[in-house]
């Protein structure tokens, strides 16, 4: 059969089994959703289509579809999202322009259904760094910092160099020409000058909420860390 | 003059401005180095030659070089270790090869003198990843765990697999023809599909100590923390 | 005219031609399919599509597809599989996730037409290892085994760390970003540090089954070897 | 004969040849140095060694070198720095850190023997941006502003979103890894999202400083112009 | 909300922001446009399509598209055309062949609602270099020229060796092969050996065209320099 | 400290630990040797200076260099080469160039110390094809095949046309411009147009060798195989 | 207006300009391909499409369209075949494979209107190497050959490694994964080991055609050459 | 042993065996050429270091050695260069710049040792374009015209603009920075917009020589020609 569902891994890495539904089909993506219901209180698809989540539903009522960031999203009701939230520190996402709006939101859900509380700065690039300085309290206030930039992802620097927390970059394949689909801001965030700078792969929302919710669930020593 | 030393970075990155030797003069680097030592408890030089540090001690005699990383560091009397390590949770540096020894090492003297207390667990890579799950207790114990791993870097995705707290991963250019100096690891360690993975650029030592040190701080709320 | 059919092939290489239907024309494969049935027991044609086969079997009506592999195939009633498969010993596919399916299964379907009885293991990739390790007894059994694996391709590494016989590792392009449509696994096969890897293109399937098969026979000192 | 000098570069293109001694003997260079003072009232070479400049000086006695720069400059009595200066805007010249320097004063010297005012900011990169809004001011009052920076090369954007004169952007290879000598500050400029940015090759100092002398002439109409 | 307008920039950069439509909606763009029509005389969008521009003129009525550049452009009645030009050097544009015109026209909208007059020379390209020759004249009367070429883009390369002012080079797309999109034009560009020369990204008519109006206003001094 | 020598190694892969020399000091290298020698029969050194060598030799004198493949090879007195050799089938190198005799001479050296009969083709390029064709006798008693070939490398693909035995590639890196260390012969083999070729690392002639030995001792079910 | 056509172009370079019809629309290709007509014996557009076609028999009814090299052809009644034939050698087009048709037509509708006799032989790729040599006869009789190859390309090398005569290899991007569109064969073709290999882009049987008549039409110091 | 010489070669290719001497010991160099004099009334050697010709001449006196071009020739009495020239056109090498020289010398004693008479016209680059234009005639009256540059190599394409005989593009790895070593005047030279150029590899001078001779020789129907 073409699942083996790892039912083991929210015990191990502390989230269960995140389904990436690129190539999948609708039945399968529905399938595995399902079964992980049956042992978790959270289930996370990413990359789904409305076909997809259509056919989801119907396994899983509950379940709840985000457009734009392509994620569907299951939590039952035993699930206490404000009992959570005590165990997180806060993450701020900033992203540097409307195009970027897509990934930052699948950073925004991973984020926020693995427990943390999370706010977001949209369209904050540093062509008009003003908008950025704005934040200046907020971002000095966060446990960890995701910034979501595509073109040359300068962004992801100059917010580096502003703060003492992490800061997760997620490169975005907006741009065109020399951007090569997001090498360009890339490699800026490989290279960056700031230090406490690391980063994710292009066009990966997932990844990226998914670092800041571990880095800043340890900021309480939560249940979930590793000891 | 050829440099404005950013005084303030301490305060706003909770680490002082750090010196990358390679294309300064032993002159340039033993000048910023002192320079530093009087408004900071603690300086950090890295891909620092022999030479360089034979110019440092001459102005700063308590400076120590280790020679396997290329780094110099310094710290002033009234710094404490015990007390520094209250404030971090244990991090792990594992290591893939024994040629990936000198950019671990490096990871491992940033995230020291920065305060965190490290494990190393070196030539564990997934050739004979026995080595590697002999290891698992000490893992599970970390607040964060530092993978350093040339060739095809596939050690990041294991740990990553095997945890729940963030992995930084750093590719090394250990190798050679379809290696492309590192490129083959770094590709690998983008590309993991294990959550919880980021990563910082080639040969980084320096860039992954500094993100695991600014990651296992929060673990005790530190005071170093942005808010 | 079009194409001139190697019907030496068989004798010269101990399986006919393959068709590679990518850029030919319905017309074209149906009319050489028909034209090697002439000649040999056995035909296989990879990357067709529906069009294809439906072209096919108005020529060859014995002939089968199998849509997920997107390959055709053909054996005549003279062809024994009990016989052909005391001549090789047992080939083991592994994949890494559910969407490296269609190349495994193009795999298989070479591998199986060529003589090889095939053994399957889907899913199981090392973000979660112990569902690969629950397989090592029958990985230990396999005459030779083919990896197949997208995103970082870490999967080759490990199998070939735990076993005494040849590894083809085939790259997919599933994955997206800095996968490079498949290089990433790619590199990351090439630069193996598990000895015993050798590696097919991105996405051949049918490479990897017919070495594969290639070196299974040997085993037997089957009829077909070179000697 | 080796070389073909285009006396009638000065006239055409404002400038006379200028000798680029990369892979020409120190006895070619001086041939040529020689041969153009000889029509011209300045000249230069760039990317010159020791050795070159020694030969240099039996021929033309006045030629000066800048040993960081490796450029040779030579000016004849009649040439009047204070009525060039009447022609030209002022320059500035914006690096990112100490080791960029070299590129930088490549960028000097050319843009002063053409006839600029040129001022220079150097080591004001993004991970302390303090230190480039400090000079606000200056930058306000330039007719054109030269970004010379390595790494992930952010500064170009940034001072690019300050100001409404053209930045001409030049990338250095200072970095390594991901940096690729270079290729990731290039990408950055070319993709960079503020507008009024435009990028010569990698330590092309020469170019950014050429570039920069003729778009500042224009300021005053000067007589240089193309019209 | 999606958008933070930087209402700013005109102020700081001499024209207001410009909308760059490809990944944003028709109901985003007319929004966007509707706003800064509010506060500016000017507005441009770039990479619009038809339905882009059947929404934006349902709020702003005197708005035209250029379908070949695929540009929109307002100027409210206040705006003087006439004054503009006073302020702004000649600036003329040349592409290599007619596959290049449509990144050609995106400079020329954009030159041209910036203030610049703007002459076109278009299909010039070197395999028939009589074409641009002819043209010497025209071009020696400029203040700044923009070059557009794709293929090979040696174009930039002969221009800038015919003239005294600075040469914008823009790579386009237009090729297939070796050409990788325009990789081959950039580099050229990039690697130009006459002087002067500085590029934009691959198809970034937009970018060419705003740079050379910046240069060309300096000409006189114009109101809008930075100082 | 630097190694955890994976003992385990030759029971897990029929094979012990081969010490890579690379980034290892002659006192690593000559540890690990004789560390290996105590519990196998036989002993591998790759990547091996003369330096790293006459350290071995002080503690494994009956050790050996082979100076063009740079390796250092052991066997004790009770590896028996003739019975070793009933287990294994003919192994055929052969190489295109004179140049690519060191890359020839790895894989020569690991086939041989494993245990497999190897002859030797070289110097049979394709540009005087009569010169391989010559042995096509010999090549048909092979059991595997290993061809070394540099610049375009397409020995590969004509090999790989003539038998109906597994073909290992090795690209090496000789040649110049665009074969890039070596990449243009890695793709030429990738993309062969034969089936029945699978690639291991540009310059890897110890993979080659090892991939051939594992193959060719299939041959005789020989006892080390995975069942 | 968008073309400048270059009816000088016969006189110059002996044919006149060729249309690129990729980036026109079909009225464009239309008025180019009738004013050529006017001034020319010969015209030939290529890339065309069936809607590009249908426009242009509108203009010229004697137009003819080639649907698998995409190529339109005009020659005039007063052009003479035979007379051609006489001051040309003979050119031979190979091809490896079924799927490199479509561009060995393209060569060969080019090289036949120049007025070169010319011969194919198509579907004798390397992996059944007997199918060339069957040739080796007509080989030796050309005055040029030209090569089409995708995959790996290895058949220019073979090709080239045969004959006394000039070979113009032509890549295509023929193949998947590794192949990278065709820069894999383009690659080996230029890194042949076979000396008197020139190579054009990938897919560009246009340029292979064109170069191949001016070649072999020196033959017979026919009336076009130079002199 | 580690050759086969290809004394087949010169009747089968028309010119005997070129040793490349790159990877070979001068002793291996010194046995090649010897031998190869035995057979052949013309010997050359490319890439050769002055160690390698003190070792040639021993064996060889008559060879000589062209320190620029790094290539050794010897041609034994019986060859008659007056005889020879009568059977080729004339070849005119024409290079960008005085970096270049190197390359295009390998190319001129190429296609001199091969019969050809060659004219040179060097450092006549596009960034002064009259300098070309200048030698119209003489380029007028090639038989074949070989095209040597770095940096952007734009000259190609220009030559190719202004002639109707057979152009051979050879790309060096002058330049620095986005040039890549060669890379963007090779791909300049593939893509190049006129018609009648082909392509050898990077700082090929041998090959282009080659090349040139052999087209150039067909003129008058040499001998040598393939019937
Ligand atoms: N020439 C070689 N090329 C690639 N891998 C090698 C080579 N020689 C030894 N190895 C492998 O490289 C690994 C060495 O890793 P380490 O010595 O710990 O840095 C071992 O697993 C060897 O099997
Ligand atoms: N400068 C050169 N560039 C490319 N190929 C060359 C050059 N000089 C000689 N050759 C060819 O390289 C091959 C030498 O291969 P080998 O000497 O056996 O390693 C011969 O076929 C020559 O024709
Ligand atoms: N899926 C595949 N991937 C790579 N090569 C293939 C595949 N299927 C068939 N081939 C080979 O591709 C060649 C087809 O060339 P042609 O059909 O003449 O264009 C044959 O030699 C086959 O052995
Ligand atoms: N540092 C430099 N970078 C790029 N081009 C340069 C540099 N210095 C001089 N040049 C140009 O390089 C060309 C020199 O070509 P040549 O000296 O003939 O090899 C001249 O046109 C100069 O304008
Ligand atoms: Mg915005
Ligand atoms: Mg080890
Ligand atoms: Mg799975
Ligand atoms: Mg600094
Ligand atoms: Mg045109
Ligand atoms: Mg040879
Ligand atoms: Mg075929
Ligand atoms: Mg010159």
């Amino acid at each position: 059969v073409y699942a083996k569902i790892d039912h083991d891994r929210s015990s191990r890495n502390g989230f269960p089994e995140v389904i990436y539904c690129e190539d999948k089909t609708p039945t399968q993506v529905s399938e595995i959703f399902y079964n992980l219901t049956l042992k978790n209180d959270r289930v996370l698809a990413t990359r789904a289509t409305n076909k997809c989540y259509n056919q989801v539903i119907k396994y899983v009522p509950q379940a709840k579809f985000n457009e734009l960031s392509k994620t569907i999203v299951y939590q039952n009701d035993s699930y206490n999202t404000e009992t959570r939230h005590k165990n997180y520190g806060k993450i701020v996402i900033v992203s540097a322009g409307t195009s970027d709006q897509a990934v930052a939101e699948e950073a925004y859900e991973t984020a926020t259904i693995m427990g943390a509380p999370v706010d977001r700065i949209y369209d904050a690039g540093v062509a008009g760094i003003h908008r950025l300085l704005h934040y200046t309290d907020k971002l000095s206030k966060a446990s960890c910092i995701i910034v979501v930039a595509g073109m040359e992802g300068a962004l992801a620097s100059v917010v580096g160099g502003l703060v003492k927390v992490p800061v997760i970059a997620c490169p975005t394949s907006v741009g065109y020409g020399a951007n090569f689909n997001g090498v360009s801001a890339l490699l800026t965030m490989l290279n960056s000058c700031a230090s406490g700078v690391s980063v994710v792969n292009i066009n990966n929302g997932f990844g990226a909420g998914y670092q800041g919710a571990l880095i800043s669930q340890l900021k309480n020593g939560g249940e979930e860390g590793n000891d």
